[in-house]
């Protein structure tokens, strides 16, 4: 036998509906204090292409396996442009984008027992449900119950949003939506890291940054005093050259069509630039040339199909590796003659760089914390959360790697 | 100041000219007894697709870097008809063919230490010379000196043949020419090996056996427990077989268009099979089916473009490594979604089971002796050297798997 009693309270600002039950079982009185809906500010994007609105929402309580997380800090990705964009993806709006952050945890739903309210905690774009094939095996970190799916614009417990306005459903993007000032996110998807941590540097861990970084040190693997071609100097190739770098690899071959990029490379340990329109010839050969038969490792991480056949067929016979990461048209074709694999070249892909979410990404903020990987280069802006929308005017612009924005104001 | 005197003799029905070095240098007199020339038998292709004729074949001695070795035993493998077919290859005629044998050292060039008469050895079709990037490289057999040359016919220290009839050249083969009673072989393509390991059963490693046995052990590396899946049931292939044997995995799936096949895979640990034949949909999606969505590993011995194709896409995603190892048609284009790779799974290419013949091929006789490695099932006929017509005739109808060559009467 229980009985509930709700209640409306406020508290920093924003109105908590407090849900007390009270239980009579077992002869003795217990009393629930269940944390229900929050009204907090986020950023709304109600239609493809569209500037983000700030908006007023409706935050349900976590349910089962989910937890409530308020976001300090978070970051934009290309990942969030491009179903921002919608062009050619399934649109899902009104949603709540966002999955590059940091925040705490607030309160937490039926049967977490990992996290607690005051943790510190990374959202990822994808899970680690523990149980499943993929989890189990040494090799692979795509779950199969909490893998990313970007169509999907509800929690999987019940098909629902936990984000509405005036009773309207406002959708989640792949789990973590974190562009607002509350989240409801699956446990599987959240790395508990060190609360020493400083969020506004170590929220860009959550995607891009491990992304780039695990794919050299977790795929590629290149030895200390080996070339390693990077193609596509942006936040996630500079990540890979940083991991090229915390490896030891003595020639750091960066590959952009955009010249500009060397510059803000040489700080990630790039130590030559090629830029394939400087050359009549396939930039394969040219690099080829430049190494003597070819690099012992490569990362693409610009997701052109042409990128990725040149970054193949750049690797030295006898030992090279080349490492997929960046993300191909559905429609994309990878070509190559068997000859090149024969001659004993391997052909890899990664997807968040091997990681998995809540077993190795605090690590990865301990290298941080450890000063062996540095996360303040990639960080080139900062804005409040009432401006978002010029974090996405940066980087349409291709201006700077990371923003990060302030949810505090 | 040194004079030479040459003699003809005649030893165990062969001719041998002898060479007394006398040497009168640092004043003392040194005779030094040099095996020059003799006249041998030989299997001699005089034109593509016509049958082999035992000739008298003079074998020069074995020149710097050289030994010359008594073939015992030699096995047909696909690569000799292949290129006595000479369909798209370059003709290279009249040559004397053969690269899998067991034989013994009869004498060896200069600068030879590693080897000296009596020593049984197996010669290779690729070589390893111990100082080159590749062969100071972990991962690497594709020796920059020595590898694979479908295409010279001659030695390559002074580029001449050592074989000749009437004093016209008679061409090499893959550096071994094992269709001959004697033949001159560079020293880093001879492995040396246990002296009482049988050499009518090892001489199947000098070639397809140690490939495919290689592609699984060395490259595809399955786990006890896991699935296989081999395409193409060959030697080469029952080889792969036999190395997910003895990994212990616990699912061997067989591929091939030849129903009749299995019977015999069987033997070698093949568990289950399926012939594409037999279903209208793409195999890769009846062995994910098979399968809980793909196989561990799959290794691929037939060198068709479909298969290469189809062995890639059959592995699960997350952890599934896929080994090419068939030869292609040199205008194949291997195409596949990105995709594929990007939900990581990995490609590979190996060239002889990634083994360096002169460090590595020893251990697998090895694995003969201490009865880890059963090859007596590969061993289907036997001929003497003056049917060697025979074994050609067999392989182009697809009998048995090996046929071993006596070349003592």
């Amino acid at each position: 036998m229980s009985s509930t009693t709700n209640q409306v309270i406020r508290c920093k600002g924003k109105h908590f509906i407090l849900s007390f039950v009270i239980s009579l079982s077992r002869r003795k009185s217990l009393v629930r204090c269940l944390m229900m809906s929050v009204n907090v500010t986020a950023a709304v994007a109600w239609e493809a292409g569209k500037p983000l609105v700030i908006e007023e929402v409706e935050v349900a309580p976590p349910q089962k396996m989910e937890v409530r997380i308020k976001i300090l800090f978070t970051s934009l990705c290309h990942t969030d442009v491009y179903f921002w964009e919608a062009k050619g993806q399934n649109p899902v709006f009104p949603r709540i984008l966002g999955h590059e952050a940091g925040g705490v945890v607030e309160s937490v739903g039926e049967g977490v027992t990992e996290l607690q309210p005051g943790d510190h905690v990374l959202p990822v774009f994808t899970g680690e449900c523990k149980e499943c094939a993929h989890c189990k095996s040494e090799e692979s970190n795509m779950c199969d119950l909490l893998r990313i799916n970007t169509d999907r614009g509800v929690m999987i417990h019940d098909q629902k949003s936990r984000f509405s306005i005036n009773g309207k459903p406002i959708f989640h993007f792949v789990g973590t939506s974190t562009f607002s000032e509350y989240t409801v996110v699956h446990v599987g998807c959240l790395a508990k890291i060190n609360p020493l941590a400083p969020l506004d540097k170590v929220c860009v861990l959550s995607c891009g940054i491990s992304t780039g970084l695990g794919a050299t040190l977790n795929v590629a693997k290149p030895k200390k005093g080996s070339s390693v071609a990077i193609f596509g100097l942006g936040a996630v190739g500079l990540a890979a050259a940083e991991g090229a770098r915390i490896a030891g690899a003595s020639r750091i071959i960066g590959v952009d069509l955009n010249a500009n990029r060397f510059e803000l490379a040489k700080k990630f340990g790039v130590t030559e630039f090629v830029n394939p329109k400087d050359y009549k010839k396939p930039v394969q050969e040219v690099i080829a040339e430049m190494t003597n038969g070819g690099v012992d490792r490569s990362v693409e991480c610009t997701g052109h199909i042409d990128a990725m056949i040149s970054a193949f067929e750049c690797v030295h016979d006898g030992w090279g590796v080349a490492v997929l990461v960046g993300v191909p048209h559905k429609d994309a074709v990878f070509k190559t003659s068997p000859l090149n694999l024969l001659n004993e070249r391997t052909l890899k892909g990664t997807f968040f760089g091997n990681y998995k979410p809540r077993s190795d990404i605090p690590s990865v903020v301990e290298k941080y914390m450890n000063k062996e990987l540095e996360l303040e280069k990639f960080i080139t802006h900062e804005v409040p959360f009432s401006e978002i929308n010029k974090a996405f005017d940066l980087m349409l612009k291709g201006e700077g790697l990371r923003c990060i924005i302030r949810m505090g104001e």
